[in-house]
């Protein structure tokens, strides 16, 4: 099986972000089959059409074409006021645009909810999954991932807990079996 | 009945944008005793955690003085992906931040999606309503205000047709009776 | 304050159902101003227009009657399948109907999802919430109740522990404020 | 390519039904490749988990058989009150169960939401595929299919008007590929 680029986004901006890290340790327990690559989504302005006309912004340029070149897109969304964050949700739509040329059509797609409240982000999780209808995100189903409870998932050397390890180990390998089967 | 404010915000950063076009006429719909009063939202950075630590952005607080002040929340919102903007998105977590200092407590809100497609932004409309319901924003629920078919509303002086013109009229008034219940 | 009569449907029709058994423990926890009232769900018949022409089926009369009656609805539901339940959906539909008989118009809602899962029914309580919005129930926004892990919160005698305990007394007593608003 | 049986859910009982004139256009529609068999609906009681212990109700039994014999599952739902029915929602339930024993798992699907109202059943299209991720049913994501105004797509000989019949044969050739991916 030739090796597959999974374009990752994290919907957090704090340095100590709980999705971050969950993400990272979703990155090192991937098979080598899967290159986990996150991209920068903070340097991307508001989407507005009109920028579309004439020329874009080099960071929406640049996101776009790494978006198309990844053969799957991974989401890691934290939960606010029980939606998906603003900068998430733009890059999506980044993206997503100009009209005709979307550049995550056809991809296979998995989301990870990370939160520090026991309901793991389940609103945001499918908020981002309402959205992954439109953009033609073919999104992994089971298993869900919804992390709750983020603060007390990392023993005193910040690796995640045996458990949530385990969990995180059977997703990414899930994953990797649906990003296969197109 | 005292004069209520109103803060209206906007989903929309195109210039020639729709939600803000519906929105003036709203406005211009509205009894005396409401002033509606735009806010700039394109100008608030993503919503970071780390930046509430010491001292937030100007442009936070001030925002945040002005959604305090104000009697009730008006939000006019497109659908980008059957979802909501970003841009609208960042708006109300920077209110409802920093951690209990959320500004838009207990305000009687009101919600219009407006969308070129016949479906009226309907996703758009109701990803916003669950985050309501976590910010502790009073939500009218009738009349729903779904305005499909956008292009087609205005006619060549660019005023709002007059079918559409009545129904906002409706949900205009009916926003005035929800905001003195409270 | 005059008493209230609020009408409660319990989304579940297991016979040690937790959705019930919280239910119950709400009812005793209610101040002396609010009726609490079970409606029988179960008995009716799923929607089907064509029943409404002619004569409905008397279950359904019954049912409809009780609740224009109430001042107030209160909601327990379990989550199946991410969403809520059939029985309490239908319930919900046939309290709606016939068109332009909408018996929930107007009347103060609150919804408790309940579950086994630590998610505590989110995706039922929130889809719930929607359908709220079509028949104008005015729903109370916070707090929020969902309650996970319910296998957990009771104690020998059956009784609920003594955490989940306030926060349905909190929980019944924003309700009651709530139910006064209108 | 062997012929692929799919499993049809309706969710009106209506004699009349449009969701069902729907469904029987799309059913002519299909390629020989694909069998689409309706499956009665109406006749399955409340899930009740009780009832799972010791002898189910012979219909769910048999219900249940009927899907797990299917390659594929297409569901056609109306929208009452935001949400989709309670009948439908009900035989999802059942055929997810009992624990363990889930019917549906990893069937690819897909939903048509067909509606009287322009915004074509959204509400219902979403909320069931928010539960087609807990049951593990693959969803096409595009084309999404919103029928709306569905009262002015016959003729006079109640024949589908030719845009829709155009549009629901490219849904369910994109079906059909979308089914023979798995």
């Amino acid at each position: 099986m030739a090796n597959k680029k999974i374009a990752v986004l994290v919907g957090s901006l704090r340095k100590d972000s709980f999705n971050r890290k969950i993400a990272e340790a979703v990155q090192s327990l991937a098979s080598a089959n899967l290159e986990l690559e996150f991209l920068e989504i903070g340097n991307l302005v508001y989407y507005n059409e009109d920028l579309d006309h004439g020329n874009p912004p080099q960071e929406w340029t640049a996101f776009r074409t790494k978006i198309k070149e990844a053969d799957g897109v991974l989401f890691f969304t934290p939960e606010y006021n029980r939606g998906t964050t603003a900068v998430l949700k733009n890059a999506i739509d980044v993206a997503s645009r100009p009209y005709g040329q979307n550049s995550l059509a056809g991809k296979p797609g998995a989301v990870v909810s990370v939160s520090i409240s026991a309901l793991g982000g389940f609103g945001a999780n499918h908020h981002l999954r309402q959205s992954m209808v439109f953009v033609d995100v073919l999104m992994m189903q089971q298993p869900e991932a919804y992390i709750g409870n983020a603060q007390s998932l990392f023993d005193d050397q910040g690796n995640v807990v045996e458990d949530t390890k385990q969990f995180l180990k059977t997703f990414i390998d899930a994953y990797e079996q649906w990003v296969n089967k197109f």
